[in-house]
């Protein structure tokens, strides 16, 4: 059996005490969150968050890349969020290779040279800051009073914030 | 007080008593989930999830976009994930505007149109299948053996797969 089908079973299980069916689409918090894609992260048990409380968009690395900031702009512009933060963390696959030396890696393999940045980074408070002066630039996003750049520490579970 | 404070607070009060802090980067289930930002998406509530076990990509509407193909890439490549979930949901706020409505009203107001696609969809089982075929057609992903579409419904809670 394949991991999905284990997982699908158990998403079935508690389906059976599912309570939670009223939510709205907005979130309540009115806060939408961009984080890494890895596996340490559950946003949820972070922050003591409910299921409809805020928007969460992730991604390898946690890059505001232009998907990102897509989502930001329907996120506030459709949904109503007023804050985001930016949640980088400790031990980031992304510190460990090179862009460069990866997009070589799928060119070599497959003829093909990725039209995408690989997003890699070598300093993770340095690149909180980067991810937030994208944000302040993309014309699309029209809140941000409120857009604040943390680092997550895998090994202790405490959440930095990275100030500017 | 912002709400990002209070989420921090909480953050912090969990962090005393974290315990998972020898976790490796590798997920621990191999499975990579791409699904929307919607709040009422928790991940790790729904498949029963522990920190350390699968890779979590979100954005607005769950897409296959190029940013979903590079976290994948990294993810299968350098990470060793060998199954791909891609979950969209009921009620979801992809399909209640048009793509090409919202970049005009981004135009207007700001003088500058998107250089990316909106990715709205009307139909959520034909986008799913849409999906699915973006990441078959990509040469940068590998491990294609595994890659399966799901509907998560949010008045329900039950997860139910999109046949090809």
């Amino acid at each position: 059996m394949v991991v999905i089908d284990e997982l699908i079973e158990r998403a079935q299980a508690a389906s059976v005490s599912f309570n939670n069916g009223n939510l709205p689409a907005p979130p309540a918090r009115r806060v939408a969150i961009v984080t890494c894609m890895d596996a340490r992260i559950d946003v949820h048990a972070i922050f003591g968050l409910q299921p409809g409380d805020v928007h969460v968009i992730r991604n390898a690395g946690g890059a505001v890349t232009d998907d990102a900031v897509r989502s930001l702009a329907i996120s506030q512009r459709l949904l109503g969020t007023e804050e985001i933060m930016v949640m980088h963390h400790t031990d980031c696959g992304m510190t460990s290779f090179s862009g460069e030396d990866f997009a070589r890696q799928l060119q070599d393999e497959t003829g093909i040279r990725p039209g995408w940045a690989v997003e890699t980074f070598t300093d993770v408070e340095g690149d909180v800051r980067q991810s937030l002066a994208r944000i302040h630039a993309s014309p699309f996003l029209g809140r941000k009073d409120a857009v604040r750049g943390f680092v997550y520490d895998v090994g202790t579970g405490r959440v930095d914030e990275v100030r500017p």
